[in-house]
Protein backbone atom coordinates (compact mmCIF):
# COMPACT_ATOMS: atom_id res chain seq x y z
CA UNK A 1 0.00 0.00 0.00
CA UNK A 2 1.39 3.67 -0.52
CA UNK A 3 1.86 5.11 2.50
CA UNK A 4 1.14 8.80 2.92
CA UNK A 5 1.99 10.55 6.34
CA UNK A 6 -0.11 13.28 7.69
CA UNK A 7 0.72 16.91 8.27
CA UNK A 8 -0.56 19.18 11.06
CA UNK A 9 -3.44 21.54 9.28
CA UNK A 10 -3.03 24.82 8.69
CA UNK A 11 -4.75 27.87 6.31
CA UNK A 12 -1.92 27.54 4.23
CA UNK A 13 -1.32 23.79 3.63
CA UNK A 14 -5.41 23.66 2.77
CA UNK A 15 -6.49 26.28 1.09
CA UNK A 16 -5.98 24.45 -1.92
CA UNK A 17 -8.90 22.17 -0.56
CA UNK A 18 -11.29 24.94 1.37
CA UNK A 19 -11.11 26.50 4.38
CA UNK A 20 -9.68 25.92 8.28
CA UNK A 21 -11.94 27.25 10.88
CA UNK A 22 -10.39 27.89 14.08
CA UNK A 23 -9.72 31.19 15.50
CA UNK A 24 -6.50 31.93 13.89
CA UNK A 25 -7.29 34.50 11.10
CA UNK A 26 -7.25 37.79 10.34
CA UNK A 27 -10.04 38.82 10.07
CA UNK A 28 -11.33 39.45 13.72
CA UNK A 29 -13.14 42.58 15.56
CA UNK A 30 -15.18 43.19 18.20
CA UNK A 31 -18.72 43.02 18.88
CA UNK A 32 -21.44 43.71 21.23
CA UNK A 33 -19.61 47.05 23.15
CA UNK A 34 -16.41 45.05 23.17
CA UNK A 35 -17.76 42.05 25.26
CA UNK A 36 -17.08 39.96 22.21
CA UNK A 37 -14.43 39.33 19.83
CA UNK A 38 -15.72 38.24 16.20
CA UNK A 39 -13.84 35.34 14.11
CA UNK A 40 -15.52 36.77 11.19
CA UNK A 41 -16.24 34.74 7.61
CA UNK A 42 -14.13 32.04 8.13
CA UNK A 43 -15.41 30.18 5.75
CA UNK A 44 -18.65 30.05 3.18
CA UNK A 45 -21.63 27.25 3.27
CA UNK A 46 -22.09 26.68 -0.10
CA UNK A 47 -25.70 25.36 -1.40
CA UNK A 48 -26.66 24.39 -5.04
CA UNK A 49 -29.17 22.83 -7.02
CA UNK A 50 -33.06 22.62 -6.51
CA UNK A 51 -34.52 23.24 -3.37
CA UNK A 52 -30.83 24.02 -1.84
CA UNK A 53 -30.58 25.17 1.57
CA UNK A 54 -27.94 25.35 4.00
CA UNK A 55 -28.58 22.73 7.06
CA UNK A 56 -26.99 22.83 10.31
CA UNK A 57 -26.85 19.17 12.13
CA UNK A 58 -24.65 17.26 14.47
CA UNK A 59 -22.67 13.94 14.35
CA UNK A 60 -20.97 11.44 16.56
CA UNK A 61 -18.22 9.70 14.90
CA UNK A 62 -16.36 6.49 16.29
CA UNK A 63 -12.95 6.60 16.26
CA UNK A 64 -10.53 4.88 13.49
CA UNK A 65 -7.66 2.76 14.13
CA UNK A 66 -4.53 4.21 12.66
CA UNK A 67 -2.54 3.58 10.27
CA UNK A 68 -5.68 4.42 8.33
CA UNK A 69 -6.63 2.47 5.51
CA UNK A 70 -7.90 4.47 2.81
CA UNK A 71 -10.58 2.80 0.19
CA UNK A 72 -12.73 5.30 -0.37
CA UNK A 73 -13.68 9.18 -0.93
CA UNK A 74 -16.38 10.85 -1.81
CA UNK A 75 -17.83 14.36 -2.83
CA UNK A 76 -20.74 16.74 -2.70
CA UNK A 77 -21.53 18.22 -6.19
CA UNK A 78 -24.47 20.67 -4.84
CA UNK A 79 -22.57 21.89 -1.57
CA UNK A 80 -19.74 22.61 0.74
CA UNK A 81 -19.35 20.72 4.33
CA UNK A 82 -17.98 21.90 7.28
CA UNK A 83 -17.23 19.79 10.03
CA UNK A 84 -16.45 21.84 13.38
CA UNK A 85 -15.43 19.66 16.69
CA UNK A 86 -17.37 19.88 19.86
CA UNK A 87 -14.43 18.78 21.80
CA UNK A 88 -10.96 19.64 21.70
CA UNK A 89 -9.53 16.84 19.76
CA UNK A 90 -7.36 16.25 16.94
CA UNK A 91 -8.68 14.53 13.82
CA UNK A 92 -7.79 13.03 10.96
CA UNK A 93 -8.59 15.08 7.29
CA UNK A 94 -8.10 13.46 3.87
CA UNK A 95 -8.82 15.19 0.62
CA UNK A 96 -8.13 14.82 -2.96
CA UNK A 97 -7.70 16.71 -6.25
CA UNK A 98 -9.73 15.93 -8.91
CA UNK A 99 -8.10 14.51 -11.80
CA UNK A 100 -9.19 12.82 -15.12
CA UNK A 101 -10.39 9.84 -14.22
CA UNK A 102 -11.21 10.12 -10.41
CA UNK A 103 -9.41 11.49 -7.34
CA UNK A 104 -5.64 11.58 -7.68
CA UNK A 105 -3.38 10.71 -4.88
CA UNK A 106 -4.41 11.70 -0.92
CA UNK A 107 -3.16 14.91 0.74
CA UNK A 108 -3.93 13.98 4.42
CA UNK A 109 -4.08 16.63 7.60
CA UNK A 110 -4.19 16.82 11.54
CA UNK A 111 -6.82 19.31 12.94
CA UNK A 112 -5.48 20.53 16.21
CA UNK A 113 -8.01 20.35 18.54
CA UNK A 114 -10.25 23.48 18.47
CA UNK A 115 -9.10 23.41 14.58
CA UNK A 116 -12.76 22.86 11.85
CA UNK A 117 -12.45 22.52 8.24
CA UNK A 118 -14.96 23.59 5.16
CA UNK A 119 -14.72 21.18 1.96
CA UNK A 120 -15.24 22.96 -0.90
CA UNK A 121 -18.20 21.89 -2.84
CA UNK A 122 -17.38 18.85 -5.08
CA UNK A 123 -13.91 18.22 -3.32
CA UNK A 124 -13.08 14.62 -3.15
CA UNK A 125 -12.95 13.94 0.54
CA UNK A 126 -12.16 11.08 3.11
CA UNK A 127 -15.09 9.89 5.76
CA UNK A 128 -14.88 11.68 9.28
CA UNK A 129 -11.79 10.10 11.25
CA UNK A 130 -12.17 10.70 15.06
CA UNK A 131 -8.78 9.33 16.73
CA UNK A 132 -8.36 7.87 19.55
CA UNK A 133 -12.03 8.52 20.67
CA UNK A 134 -15.27 9.15 20.42
CA UNK A 135 -15.91 12.72 18.79
CA UNK A 136 -18.94 14.84 18.78
CA UNK A 137 -19.15 17.78 15.41
CA UNK A 138 -21.12 20.29 14.04
CA UNK A 139 -21.97 19.96 10.35
CA UNK A 140 -22.97 22.54 8.02
CA UNK A 141 -23.46 21.09 4.81
CA UNK A 142 -26.25 21.02 1.96
CA UNK A 143 -30.11 19.92 2.05
CA UNK A 144 -32.21 19.60 -1.05
CA UNK A 145 -33.34 17.79 -4.19
CA UNK A 146 -31.02 15.90 -6.29
CA UNK A 147 -27.91 14.03 -5.81
CA UNK A 148 -25.57 15.23 -3.77
CA UNK A 149 -23.26 11.93 -3.18
CA UNK A 150 -20.57 10.40 -5.40
CA UNK A 151 -18.06 7.72 -3.86
CA UNK A 152 -14.74 6.91 -5.29
CA UNK A 153 -13.34 3.15 -3.97
CA UNK A 154 -9.52 3.10 -4.55
CA UNK A 155 -8.56 -0.07 -6.46
CA UNK A 156 -5.27 0.12 -4.61
CA UNK A 157 -6.06 1.29 -0.93
CA UNK A 158 -3.71 3.66 0.73
CA UNK A 159 -2.23 3.63 4.19
CA UNK A 160 -2.37 7.02 6.21
CA UNK A 161 0.16 7.58 9.10
CA UNK A 162 0.12 10.05 11.78
CA UNK A 163 3.00 12.51 11.96
CA UNK B 1 -36.99 46.30 37.13
CA UNK B 2 -39.01 43.76 35.85
CA UNK B 3 -38.05 40.46 37.12
CA UNK B 4 -37.59 37.55 34.91
CA UNK B 5 -36.14 34.15 35.62
CA UNK B 6 -34.96 32.02 33.01
CA UNK B 7 -35.93 28.19 32.59
CA UNK B 8 -34.21 25.64 31.10
CA UNK B 9 -34.01 25.70 27.13
CA UNK B 10 -35.73 23.24 25.44
CA UNK B 11 -37.16 22.30 21.68
CA UNK B 12 -40.52 22.96 22.99
CA UNK B 13 -40.33 26.17 24.56
CA UNK B 14 -37.75 27.82 22.58
CA UNK B 15 -40.03 26.60 19.03
CA UNK B 16 -41.71 29.58 18.77
CA UNK B 17 -38.44 31.49 18.17
CA UNK B 18 -36.12 29.28 16.55
CA UNK B 19 -34.27 25.91 16.82
CA UNK B 20 -32.53 23.92 19.71
CA UNK B 21 -29.26 22.47 18.30
CA UNK B 22 -27.99 19.50 20.23
CA UNK B 23 -28.38 15.83 19.88
CA UNK B 24 -31.71 15.23 21.42
CA UNK B 25 -33.98 15.16 18.44
CA UNK B 26 -35.27 12.58 16.72
CA UNK B 27 -34.06 12.91 13.03
CA UNK B 28 -30.98 10.55 13.59
CA UNK B 29 -29.41 8.36 10.89
CA UNK B 30 -26.33 6.40 10.96
CA UNK B 31 -23.48 7.14 8.21
CA UNK B 32 -20.45 5.82 7.37
CA UNK B 33 -20.92 2.39 7.47
CA UNK B 34 -22.46 2.61 11.09
CA UNK B 35 -19.12 4.82 12.09
CA UNK B 36 -20.94 8.21 12.84
CA UNK B 37 -24.48 8.58 13.85
CA UNK B 38 -25.67 12.12 12.30
CA UNK B 39 -28.43 14.37 14.14
CA UNK B 40 -29.70 15.27 10.99
CA UNK B 41 -31.09 18.69 9.78
CA UNK B 42 -31.32 20.69 13.58
CA UNK B 43 -32.13 24.13 11.67
CA UNK B 44 -31.78 25.86 8.35
CA UNK B 45 -29.08 28.54 7.98
CA UNK B 46 -31.23 31.18 6.18
CA UNK B 47 -29.93 34.49 4.09
CA UNK B 48 -31.57 36.77 1.95
CA UNK B 49 -31.19 40.03 0.05
CA UNK B 50 -28.84 41.43 -1.65
CA UNK B 51 -25.29 38.81 -2.50
CA UNK B 52 -26.51 36.62 0.35
CA UNK B 53 -24.35 33.93 1.85
CA UNK B 54 -24.19 31.76 5.03
CA UNK B 55 -21.06 32.63 6.92
CA UNK B 56 -18.98 30.24 9.25
CA UNK B 57 -17.68 32.53 11.90
CA UNK B 58 -16.55 32.06 15.60
CA UNK B 59 -16.92 34.13 18.82
CA UNK B 60 -15.01 34.31 22.12
CA UNK B 61 -17.40 35.87 24.88
CA UNK B 62 -17.12 37.37 28.41
CA UNK B 63 -19.16 36.38 30.93
CA UNK B 64 -22.19 38.61 31.87
CA UNK B 65 -23.06 39.61 35.62
CA UNK B 66 -26.47 38.04 36.15
CA UNK B 67 -28.88 38.80 37.13
CA UNK B 68 -28.26 40.42 34.15
CA UNK B 69 -30.09 44.59 33.49
CA UNK B 70 -31.40 43.60 29.97
CA UNK B 71 -31.46 46.98 28.37
CA UNK B 72 -31.44 46.24 24.63
CA UNK B 73 -32.00 43.50 22.08
CA UNK B 74 -31.51 43.48 18.20
CA UNK B 75 -32.82 41.45 15.30
CA UNK B 76 -31.90 40.65 11.69
CA UNK B 77 -34.23 41.22 8.81
CA UNK B 78 -32.27 39.42 6.76
CA UNK B 79 -30.92 36.53 7.83
CA UNK B 80 -30.78 33.46 10.73
CA UNK B 81 -28.06 33.55 13.54
CA UNK B 82 -26.93 30.35 15.20
CA UNK B 83 -24.59 30.56 18.25
CA UNK B 84 -23.47 26.70 19.07
CA UNK B 85 -20.90 26.42 21.75
CA UNK B 86 -17.43 24.93 21.77
CA UNK B 87 -16.98 23.94 24.98
CA UNK B 88 -19.92 22.51 27.70
CA UNK B 89 -21.42 25.22 29.60
CA UNK B 90 -24.53 27.11 29.99
CA UNK B 91 -25.31 30.41 28.75
CA UNK B 92 -28.28 32.55 28.37
CA UNK B 93 -30.85 33.02 25.58
CA UNK B 94 -33.03 35.96 25.62
CA UNK B 95 -35.46 36.37 22.86
CA UNK B 96 -38.80 38.57 22.05
CA UNK B 97 -41.94 38.38 20.23
CA UNK B 98 -42.63 40.79 18.11
CA UNK B 99 -45.40 43.56 19.00
CA UNK B 100 -46.47 46.70 17.13
CA UNK B 101 -43.67 49.20 18.74
CA UNK B 102 -41.16 46.86 18.90
CA UNK B 103 -40.02 43.96 21.00
CA UNK B 104 -42.44 42.39 23.23
CA UNK B 105 -41.56 41.13 26.68
CA UNK B 106 -38.60 39.25 26.78
CA UNK B 107 -38.19 35.22 27.37
CA UNK B 108 -35.13 33.86 29.01
CA UNK B 109 -33.56 30.28 28.81
CA UNK B 110 -30.86 28.89 29.82
CA UNK B 111 -28.87 26.56 27.48
CA UNK B 112 -27.95 22.76 29.24
CA UNK B 113 -24.00 22.14 28.39
CA UNK B 114 -23.89 21.29 24.58
CA UNK B 115 -26.86 22.99 23.90
CA UNK B 116 -27.00 25.69 20.81
CA UNK B 117 -29.50 27.94 19.10
CA UNK B 118 -30.88 29.12 16.09
CA UNK B 119 -32.60 32.19 16.29
CA UNK B 120 -35.16 32.43 13.56
CA UNK B 121 -34.97 35.68 10.65
CA UNK B 122 -36.05 39.09 12.18
CA UNK B 123 -36.51 37.89 15.95
CA UNK B 124 -35.64 39.69 18.81
CA UNK B 125 -32.68 38.82 21.15
CA UNK B 126 -30.13 39.90 23.41
CA UNK B 127 -26.78 39.71 22.96
CA UNK B 128 -24.57 36.70 23.55
CA UNK B 129 -24.60 35.78 27.03
CA UNK B 130 -22.13 33.94 28.65
CA UNK B 131 -22.06 32.80 32.37
CA UNK B 132 -19.50 32.57 34.68
CA UNK B 133 -16.55 31.58 32.07
CA UNK B 134 -15.35 33.29 29.03
CA UNK B 135 -16.92 31.01 26.02
CA UNK B 136 -16.06 30.24 22.57
CA UNK B 137 -19.11 29.81 20.22
CA UNK B 138 -19.73 28.55 16.26
CA UNK B 139 -21.65 31.45 14.57
CA UNK B 140 -23.73 30.83 11.36
CA UNK B 141 -25.29 33.57 10.40
CA UNK B 142 -25.94 36.00 7.10
CA UNK B 143 -23.24 38.25 4.99
CA UNK B 144 -23.69 40.48 1.89
CA UNK B 145 -24.77 43.87 1.49
CA UNK B 146 -27.66 45.63 2.95
CA UNK B 147 -28.80 46.93 6.19
CA UNK B 148 -29.05 43.55 8.48
CA UNK B 149 -29.21 44.86 12.47
CA UNK B 150 -31.93 46.42 13.73
CA UNK B 151 -31.89 47.33 18.08
CA UNK B 152 -34.15 48.29 20.32
CA UNK B 153 -33.50 49.86 23.65
CA UNK B 154 -36.02 49.43 26.46
CA UNK B 155 -36.99 52.48 28.16
CA UNK B 156 -37.41 50.00 31.50
CA UNK B 157 -34.56 47.42 31.58
CA UNK B 158 -35.59 43.94 32.41
CA UNK B 159 -33.80 42.32 35.08
CA UNK B 160 -32.82 38.59 33.96
CA UNK B 161 -32.27 36.12 36.70
CA UNK B 162 -31.05 32.59 36.79
CA UNK B 163 -33.46 29.99 38.29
Amino acid sequence: MTRIVAQPLSRENFAPFGDVIDMGGDNRYPINGGKAMRYHDLATAEAMGPNARVLISMVRGTPYEMPLKLTMVERHPLGSQAFIPLSPRPFLVVVCHDAEDGPDEPHAFIAAPGQGINYRRNLWHGVLTPIGEEQDFLIIDRGGDGSNLEEFHFSHPYEIHLP
